[in-house]
């Protein structure tokens, strides 16, 4: 499973000792041809972690043949010496696995502001080149968590071809990307033009739709690499589809995971005149403390969810909006609907759908609770 | 104090019955000239109360003998029968104050989506109409609390005037209104055009400067009125600056109030490339909830600071951002500054300074900390 699922990649995940716990913090991905194709989709955020500034200078040469990514640290906000620290990361790398740096992507996860412990860092990856396996995936995808419960991976097995992945993130999800790190792996054989066409469609319809906490983040980076190992060519339409099956499982996982969450709300926004209107109100619902507030509470509180709706420019009519909470239609024409008292929050999953009465066009976003227990994780992080 | 500092103005508050607990809702205002000069500021919200649409649309006759204000139900996305309860108050204040309906504006706040008890409101108004007094206006501040632990007033005594005001306001509170309902009055012999530049100008730097929790209202609503009692027509700026102040009074009340806040934020953003940009990396900062649970674990996590600042489209470069937290510059050039050890954040105020080095505008913006007592007191409001 994970990132060895497909053929042509070996991976292993060590602890470095970046963390001062002793838990895996370092991961090594190398694939292994014959192709080494890549793409890569990086963080809108403007303020970029050194990884992200390196990973994003190499992908542009369209091949990566090892990934190494670290938990422990972003290496973000850390000057020229966190770039220097990247950069030796990758030539530290390339030098025990025989490829070029440039051939090198680096990806870094923890708390911002903090230099990385070199010391550990390079001897780990050494290390971890030592333990490369096909059966490193799973290793790999432990190594990569931060605040995350559980590690996640996923595989989609076609005929004769595979794609595989690993993600971590769990706090500071928001679009664009939602924060994590995650590795894609295939052994279709496929060129990298064909692969970032696939990874900016499957990111935009997933990663980019799930809005947990609406910070966003540093380090946000999603790898798609492929071997060719299978020897097959998968039709463009039928690959770009495995990899969003892929994307929108690994992105489901990190909304289950999120940090101190107790719900899954799914917002489904319909009938809007633009697919950009349906996510920009989607995104508003998904962001709205009242709301989340609600909805750990079990209240089905369609007020917080017009008072959401309108503060975007998205095309609507107040009196025409609808909203169900669990299908119960507790919104009709901007006014009271049915019962509230008939909506049955005590699942973990909660659906939520906004009728903006305007259109014909939808988008689904995925967002959490905010609870106590988020509150509680996030004021006692870094201490 | 209150609303009935100025001369030319009785007010009441009294218990109707509309909250279930038997807490005052109601409260009255009457402007008995001999001017009765009136401007408003409404919230942007696109889905607004019925009570708002009222009042915006009486507005522009610039001119208010009296305000109708109840807490203990926001009638917003009440439907056409919600407008007729409010158009039924106006008339029913009008009656009893011998008054037009069309000079009577009404607030109303509390949960959304709930029709008004008007077999309990309209007597209700009978009943404040009676108690109207030169010394009421601290009982209409009372009336008007929601979720408010105090009431709120402020007042600016000059040289033969004076403007006074009440607010209300504690939670969904966030520009463009924050969200509250303000009166304020003033007998200085002014016009409605220069009350409400006045008002535009306080608001824009005062309650559209407060964001509390990100979340926008459906009845924000600002009111300033006239009555010209003291004969006294000060100078145009003289009486701006005093609407601004009681204005800057009553929005630090309503920080200092603020639902579950353990911490008032003071977010300072200096050397942008223009107050627009200063204004939108403070909201950033303000509504960013990672940052909100630092403040609240007393953690000066200033790499929050900057992912947050990364999400605007302000002029900067990441590498030559700096941040104060509690005066101490702990990033420098986009990258670890001084110990963030120096930082005591054991006091309620925290003071964050953004420097974007491009420029020399500048900007505050007044938020709150993200607390579990947030969280219990919105995950349980209307039940």
């Amino acid at each position: 499973m994970s990132v060895t699922a497909a053929q042509g990649f070996t991976a292993a995940g060590i602890a470095a000792g970046i963390k001062e716990n002793g838990n895996p913090d370092l991961a090594v991905v190398v694939n292994n041809g014959p192709r080494r194709a890549a793409a890569g989709v990086f963080t809108s955020n403007r303020v970029k972690a050194a990884p992200v500034l390196w990973s994003e200078q190499v992908l542009k040469g369209g091949e990566l043949a090892a990934v190494v990514l670290n938990s422990g640290g972003a290496n973000a906000c850390t000057g020229p010496k966190g770039f220097q620290d990247t950069h030796a990361t990758a030539e530290k790398a390339a030098d025990v696995l025989g490829v070029g740096a440039g051939e090198v992507a680096v990806c870094s996860t923890g708390l911002i502001g903090v230099p990385l412990p070199m010391d550990k860092l390079l001897p780990g990856v050494e290390k971890a080149a030592q333990e490369l396996s096909e059966h490193g995936g799973e290793k790999a995808a432990i190594a990569i968590k931060t605040t995350d419960t559980v590690h996640k991976t996923a595989v989609a097995v076609k005929e004769g071809w595979t794609v595989g992945g690993m993600a971590k993130g769990a706090g500071m999800l928001a679009p664009g990307l939602a924060t994590m790190l995650v590795v894609l792996t295939t052994d279709a054989d496929l060129e990298a033009s064909a692969l970032d066409a696939a990874l900016r469609h499957a990111t935009r319809l997933t990663f980019d739709r799930v809005d947990s906490d609406g910070c966003m983040s540093t380090n946000d980076t999603v790898l798609l690499l492929a071997s060719g190992a299978s020897g097959a060519t998968p039709a463009y339409d039928e690959f770009a589809e495995a990899v969003r099956e892929v994307c929108d499982d690994l992105a489901r996982q990190l909304i289950r995971d999120a940090e101190g969450a107790s719900k899954d709300i799914r917002i489904e926004v319909v009938n809007a005149a633009s697919e950009d209107d349906a996510v920009e109100v989607g995104r508003s619902i998904a962001r709205n403390n009242l709301f989340k507030c609600a909805v750990h509470g079990e209240d089905p509180n369609w007020g917080r969810v017009l008072s959401a709706i309108g503060t975007t420019s998205a095309v609507f009519e107040p009196d025409r909006l609808n909203v169900a909470i669990n299908d119960v239609w507790v919104c009709r024409n901007g006014s009271v609907g049915e019962d509230r008292d008939l909506v049955d929050m005590r699942y973990r999953e909660v659906r939520v759908t906004a009728d903006l009465a305007a259109g014909s066009e939808s988008a689904v976003i995925w967002a959490n609770d905010l609870t106590a227990d988020y509150v509680h994780e996030n004021s006692a992080y870094s201490s």
